[in-house]
């Protein structure tokens, strides 16, 4: 497996018509034509919003006779989602050691 | 607590320098030069960093007397990570109900 790229994951999980994408490819595989539904775009617009998402590896798609099949690509998904939850995790980790000791000092000073 | 704004919270990771200053923030709070330290840009250019992470609401910062102290959000952090999460499990328990339907299928046909 390749190194996450995730300027490229962030990136396309910043637009909201992509996030729309993404939100309904997480209910299962769409066409390009049911992913542009709830967006008030055209399809080559669609398409182009598609391959950003490719790009970051989050969808995955296949041409199916005359269908374009897009499918959610979890992995790359929890790849992004495990960068921020490391950091906030530690964040936290932080806060409760801070926690103990101002516990710790208030007991040292009745 | 007003809704949290997904465009400028992804944007804002979507940058490597950007996510070097929240990495740095995770381990505790930082001045802005502690935070220019691992980075190669001038101190405007990293004054601009933190001015796009705190409008994401990532990062939070206060001048305290000559220096400006800067510290991670973890709230904001968690926010960003539970919406990769609902569609990342989603997905994943729609694979698990296909994997079951698929085994019972089995099971009727010998």
């Amino acid at each position: 497996m390749t190194a996450p790229n995730l300027d490229l994951m962030f990136q396309a999980l910043a637009d909201p018509s992509r996030r729309t994408m993404v939100d309904r490819l997480s209910r299962g595989p769409a066409s390009v034509s049911q992913l542009a539904e709830p967006l008030d775009m055209s399809l080559p617009a669609v398409v182009q919003h598609l391959q950003v998402l490719e790009a970051a590896g989050l969808v995955k798609s296949e041409k199916i006779g005359r269908v374009r099949s897009c499918t959610l690509d979890a992995s790359t998904m929890s790849q992004a989602e495990r960068w921020i939850n490391d950091r906030r995790t530690q964040w936290e980790r932080r806060l409760d050691r801070l926690g103990d000791f101002l516990e710790q000092t208030k007991d040292d000073q009745p």
